[in-house]
C-alpha cells in the first residue's frame, strides 16, 4: 500500500514520516511539502533534507498567491511580529481565537493537496503530524482530533477510493511524538521549527519553547539547536 | 455579512453566484476560480464575464500542478478522449468507480482554498454549486450531499471563526437549478458547460447532456447554444 506524508520539516511531520516509511517502505511513500508564504524558506530546506534522508519522492507546491489577503503573522506581506511567547500565553490574550501563527484553514487545504494527490498516484493514506498540545485552547483548530476527523470523512467521501487519513499523533503530546521518533532514530537534527528564519532557533517563540519542552521531557538534548 | 463563491462558469454555479448576489450584495461577494489543467479555458473566461455582469470581485488561481499525476481525461496531459454519453450510460460501464471526468478531490481542494480566502477577508459563508444529479451513482462522489456536510464542518471546526458551506442545490436536480436561476434572471448566454473547447458545445459529453435536459425541463431553450 502506498502513502503520501505531509511534511514540515519540522519535528512532528518528520516522525509521521519515519512512522510512514517505517510501515510502507521508502518506495512507497511520497513526501508533500507546501510554501504558503512564510517569512523564510528554513522549512522547505528541512522538509528536503529529510526526504532525501528516507530516501522518499518529494512533491512541492508554492501556494503563497492563496494566503496574500491574510493578516497572519508568519507571512511575508505582514510586519506584525511573530510572539515571542508560549501558546498558552498567547491564548490568554486571544480571547478564544486562534494565536496570530495561525494560517487561515492551511492544513485543511494542504490535507486536500495531499488527496488530490494521493488519489493520482494510487495513495491510500495521508499521514498528518497534528497533535494534542497545537490544538489545546483551540490555538490552531485545524490540529485538533475532530477536526481531522471531519477532514477524514470528507476525504474518504470525496475521493470515491476509500482514502483516509493517519494522525497518529493527534491525541499524544509533543514530548511522546518525540519519544516515537526517538525509537525509530528520526534525524531530528535535519528538522527546522522556529518561526523565525534566522541561522540559529531563537528559542523563544511558541514552537522553539514547545519543541525544547518535548526532548526535555524524553531527558535528551534537541539535536536541532546544538 | 461577507461571501465567496466557488465560480466555474457553468450553470450551477453562476446560478449559485445570482443567489449569492441576491442574499448579500454584490460588494458583499467574492467570486473565485480554479485553472486545473483542463484542455480548454472556456470555463474560466465566463467565470470572469459572469463576475464581470455581478460587478464582484473576481479571484482567479492555477492549481494546475497539483494535477499532473492524474489521468483523468478533462486535463491536457492525457489524451483520452471525453465520453460522448451521459453520465448514466457511463456510469454502468464504471463499476462504481467514479466517471473518467472527476477530478480528484478537485472540489474539496476548492472548497478549502475558498475557507482560506474566506477567513483572509472576513467571509462567514462559501457558496458551492453542486448538485443531486452529479452526485447520483457517485458519478462525482465529491458532490454529494453526505460530502459537502462533511466537508462543511472540517471547515467549519478547522476555520475557528464559523465559516459555513452554502449548497442550496444539493438535493435539488439540475432543472431546479435552471428554474431557480430563471426566476433570478441569470445570464446563462454568459456560461459555458462543455467538456471539450469547441467554437461551440458539442452537445454531446455528459455535461452538454445534462444541461439540454435543464432547460428543455423549463420549457426555455438554453441561450448558451444559440
Amino acid at each position: 500500500m502506498k502513502a503520501i506524508v505531509l511534511s514540515s520539516g519540522g519535528v512532528d511531520s518528520t516522525t509521521c514520516l519515519a512512522v510512514a516509511v517505517d510501515k510502507h517502505g521508502a518506495d512507497n511513500v511520497i513526501s508533500l511539502s507546501v510554501y504558503y508564504g512564510q517569512k523564510h524558506n528554513k522549512e522547505l530546506e528541512a522538509a528536503r533534507a529529510v526526504a532525501d534522508y528516507y530516501k522518499v519522492r518529494h512533491i512541492e507546491f508554492d501556494l503563497k498567491p492563496i494566503f496574500e489577503d491574510s493578516n497572519c503573522s508568519l507571512l511575508m506581506q505582514n510586519d506584525t511580529e511573530i510572539p515571542k511567547e508560549s501558546y498558552a500565553e498567547q491564548l490568554n490574550k486571544s480571547e478564544g481565537e486562534p494565536v496570530s501563527t495561525y494560517v487561515p484553514f492551511r492544513n485543511g487545504l494542504f490535507l486536500s493537496v495531499a488527496a488530490s494527490i494521493a488519489i493520482s498516484n494510487g495513495c491510500k493514506e495521508i499521514y498528518y503530524g497534528a497533535h494534542a498540545d497545537d490544538s489545546a485552547g483551540n490555538a490552531y483548530p485545524d490540529c485538533s482530533d475532530e477536526f481531522t476527523k471531519a477532514m477524514w470523512k470528507a476525504i474518504n467521501l470525496g475521493s470515491g477510493c476509500g482514502l483516509t487519513i493517519k494522525a497518529p499523533f493527534v491525541n499524544h503530546n509533543k514530548a511522546e511524538v518525540v519519544k516515537r521518533g526517538l525509537e525509530l532514530n528520526v534525524p531530528y537534527e535535519l528538522t527546522w521549527s522556529c518561526y523565525e528564519g534566522g541561522d540559529k532557533p531563537c528559542g523563544k517563540c511558541g514552537t522553539c519553547i514547545d519543541r525544547q519542552k518535548a526532548f526535555e521531557a524524553n531527558g535528551v538534548k534537541d539535536p536541532g539547536i546544538l
